[in-house]
C-alpha cells in the first residue's frame, strides 16, 4: 500500500463550518497526548467545563463536550430526554429542525411538527396554538440559529412559552455559541447543544453541551434505559462529572479525545480573552460590512433584516448563475470556501459564513473581492470597487 | 472567567492506551483546517479508507472511520446489526465483552451470554456449545484482543464457528488492529470495530470500522429504522461511501472530525511505511523483552503464554504493594503511566501497554528502570540490573 502524507491546500473557510481554526488552536491541538485518566488532564477538564459554562451563559452542572461532532451533541439530548411514548414538539424551519424530528422517532418519541417557512425564524404563536392542542406535549425542541438557512429564532420568547405549558426545552445552538447572544440560564433553556466548528472557532468533532437540574431530573427519572451505551449521561457523567479532579476517582467509560479537548479549551480560552460580548458585537459589525458589500454587488439576503444571524449569510444566487460553478472557481482561483445551500435551498442560496475567527476584516474583503470577479466573468455585472468601499466604510476604515 | 493554555506534561504512556503519539502524527494533526466537502479532502478519505482495508486486511468497500471513539465503533456495529428481538451469542472474558452484552440490550436484542475466566481466551467449545443450544441465534460478539486482561482469542475459529451456525459476526479489535495480527477477510469477520489511539498509535477520538457484504446485507434488509442517527450506516455511507471523489456528490451527513482524520491517516502511512508485518513482529519482540525484565524483577504475568497479548500486559500485583501507590510514584517521579485494573482485576494488576510507537526498546527500559526502583522504594526487594539485562538481551543488544 503505498500512500504519502497528507498536504492540505490552504483555504480561507467562509462557508457554514468548519470556519478557519486560529494558529493558537492548532498548536494546542498538536501538544503531546497525555492519559484520560491523568491529573493533569482531569484539572484541564474541569476548566474546560467553567469555560463552556461561561460561553452558555449558564450555572449548570452538567456542561461538558460530547465526544463526537454536534450531530451527535443533538442526539445525546434526544437520546437522554425523550422516552418512548413522549409526545415532543418540534418547530422546523430548516434542515436541521428536521432532523430534530428524525432524533425523536428514533428515540422512540411521538414527534408534532410545527412547519415554518425556511428562511424564516420559528414563530412563537404557531408554537403556542401547537402547544394549546396537546397538553400532553413533555418536550419542545427548536433551532435557535438554522445553520440551513441564516434565520435566528427568538429562543427566550420560545423557552418562555414551552416552561408555561410546563414542557422542558432542546435547544439548537450548534452555530449561535459564541457568535450572537445565547442566554441558556436567564432564558430557561434546559438542554442545548452547540459545535466545535463554529463561531468557538475550534477544530470540528466535539459537541458542548448544558442541562439544566429540570432536564436532569428528567433522565434519573426515566423509566426505560437510555437506547445508547456511548451518550447515556448516565454513564458518561461518572468521566466528566467525578467532583474530585486529584485523579484517581474519575470512572472510565470510553476514552476522551484528548488532543481535541486541549484544542477547545485553548479555543475557549480565547474566547474568555476577547470576552463574550466583544466577540457577539464583533461577528456583528463584520455581518453588516459583508452585508453592504454584497448589497453593492447587487445581490440579495435570503432572511428578512431582523431574523438575521450575523455568522451565517444566506445570499440568494442571482439568475442565470451556476451556483456550484461559482463555489468551484473561487476555491480554485483563491482558495476561498463558501457553502451551497442545503435541502429546499439547494441550488438557490450561497451560505457564507462569518464564524469565529473566520470573521474578521480580511476575510470580508477578499471575500467580496473575489466574488465580484467571478460574478463579472460569468456575466452578472457587479462594481466591486464600490462593494469593497461600503463594506470597508461599515468597518470604520 | 480566567483561564490560561493548558501545557500537558510530558508523559511516557505505558497504559491500555492512548499510546504515545508520533511527532508525525502530531504535526499531521496541526495542519490547516480545510472544509469537509472540500475536493482535496475528499481525495484524502479515500486514501484512508485504503490504508484502512490494508490494515484490517480487508477487501470491504465499507471500511472508514467512525467520528467518534472506540465505544462509539462498537454501538455502530451493534446498532446497525442488531434489530430489535435478534438473539446475539455474546462472549464475555472481561470488561468490553460486558460492554458488547449491554449494547445488545440497548439495541432491543436478546443477549445470550458465554461467560469465560477474566484473563483467559475464549473457549471455543463454550461458544460451539450454547450455538448449539441457540439455534435462532443470529450474532455471535466476542472481544478479540480483551483490554481490560491482556488475554487475545483465536478470532479465526470463533468467527469460524459462528460461520457454521449461520451466525455474523461482530469482533473487537481495538487493541489488536495494527498490533497482532488479524485477518479480517481470511478469517472471515462480518464486522470488526477498532480505536485510533492504541496500536495505529493515533490520538483517540476516531473509531475504524469495516462490513463485509454480508453484514451490510443484513443492515440494508431491517425491519426497524437503526435507533441512532448519528450511527446509521445507511446515512453515514452518503458521506463515506460516495464513489465520485472529485467534489460535489458527497452528501452532507454531520462534519467530519477533519483534523482528527488528517491524524489517522499520517499514522496509517506510517504504518504502510513499516509494512503491517514489521509491526507485528516489533511488538511481539518488544513484548517478549519486556516480559523477559518483569519476570527478572519477580513479577509475575496473569495471563497464561499461548493468550497472551504482545501489546498488553497484565502484571499481577506483589502481595502487600499498594497498587495505585505505585502508579502515582512512576507519574510523579519518571513522568511515566502505566495502567491500573479493571473490574474483576481492579486492585489486582497493572496493565502495561507496548502499543503502537509505545512499543520500542527505551521504553521498556525506562519502565523496568523505573518499577524495579519504586518496587524497591516500598520494600519489595527487585533487582533492576538483572531486569535491565533481561530485556536487552531479549532485545538482541
Amino acid at each position: 500500500m503505498h500512500a504519502s502524507s497528507f498536504q492540505p491546500p490552504p483555504r480561507t473557510l467562509m462557508g457554514p463550518g468548519p470556519a478557519d481554526v486560529h494558529p493558537r488552536v492548532l498548536a494546542a491541538l498538536a501538544r503531546p497526548t497525555i492519559g484520560h485518566l491523568d491529573p493533569a488532564f482531569s484539572a484541564m477538564m474541569e476548566e474546560l467545563k467553567g469555560l463552556l459554562r461561561y460561553a452558555f451563559r449558564t450555572d449548570n452542572t452538567l456542561t461538558m463536550p460530547v465526544s463526537a461532532p454536534g450531530s451527535a451533541g443533538m442526539e445525546t439530548c434526544f437520546v437522554n430526554l425523550v422516552e418512548p411514548g413522549d409526545k415532543v414538539i418540534v418547530c422546523v424551519n430548516g434542515v436541521f429542525g428536521a432532523r430534530m424530528r428524525e432524533n425523536v422517532l428514533r428515540a422512540g418519541g411521538t414527534p408534532v411538527v410545527v412547519e415554518d417557512p425556511w428562511g424564516r425564524a420559528v414563530n412563537p404563536s404557531m408554537l403556542e396554538d401547537t402547544l394549546q392542542r396537546h397538553p400532553d406535549a413533555r418536550l419542545v425542541a427548536f433551532v435557535h440559529a438554522e445553520t440551513s438557512t441564516g434565520a435566528c429564532s427568538d429562543a427566550k420568547t420560545l423557552a418562555e412559552l414551552a416552561r408555561t405549558y410546563d414542557c422542558l426545552t432542546i435547544v439548537d445552538a450548534v452555530t449561535s455559541l459564541g457568535g450572537s447572544p445565547l442566554e441558556v440560564d436567564a432564558w430557561g433553556i434546559d438542554a442545548v447543544y452547540a459545535g466545535s466548528q463554529k463561531c468557538l472557532s475550534c477544530t470540528p468533532g466535539l459537541a458542548p453541551v448544558s442541562f439544566s437540574e429540570r432536564a436532569l431530573a428528567k433522565v434519573k427519572a426515566r423509566q426505560t434505559p437510555v437506547r445508547s451505551w456511548f451518550m447515556d449521561l448516565n454513564l458518561v457523567l461518572g468521566y466528566w462529572q467525578a467532583s474530585d479532579c486529584g485523579g484517581g476517582r474519575r470512572s472510565y467509560h470510553h476514552t476522551a479525545p484528548v488532543n481535541a479537548l486541549y484544542a477547545l479549551h485553548e479555543a475557549l480560552v480565547m474566547l474568555a480573552e476577547e470576552g463574550i460580548e466583544n466577540a457577539w458585537e464583533r461577528h456583528r459589525n463584520n455581518h453588516l460590512a459583508l452585508r453592504a458589500g454584497l448589497e453593492a454587488l447587487g445581490l440579495e439576503m435570503v432572511v428578512p433584516e431582523p431574523e438575521r444571524l450575523p455568522q451565517l449569510n444566506a445570499v440568494a444566487v442571482p439568475g442565470g448563475i451556476d451556483e456550484a460553478a461559482v463555489r468551484s472557481r473561487l476555491l480554485a482561483t483563491y482558495n476561498l470556501e463558501i457553502g451551497a445551500g442545503l435541502g429546499a435551498l439547494a441550488g438557490k442560496v450561497w451560505r457564507i459564513g462569518l464564524m469565529g475567527w473566520s470573521s474578521r476584516a480580511e476575510n470580508i474583503l477578499l471575500c467580496l473581492g473575489a466574488l465580484g470577479s467571478v460574478l463579472n466573468d460569468m456575466g452578472h455585472s457587479a462594481d466591486t470597487g464600490v462593494a469593497l468601499s461600503a463594506a470597508q466604510a461599515a468597518l470604520g476604515r
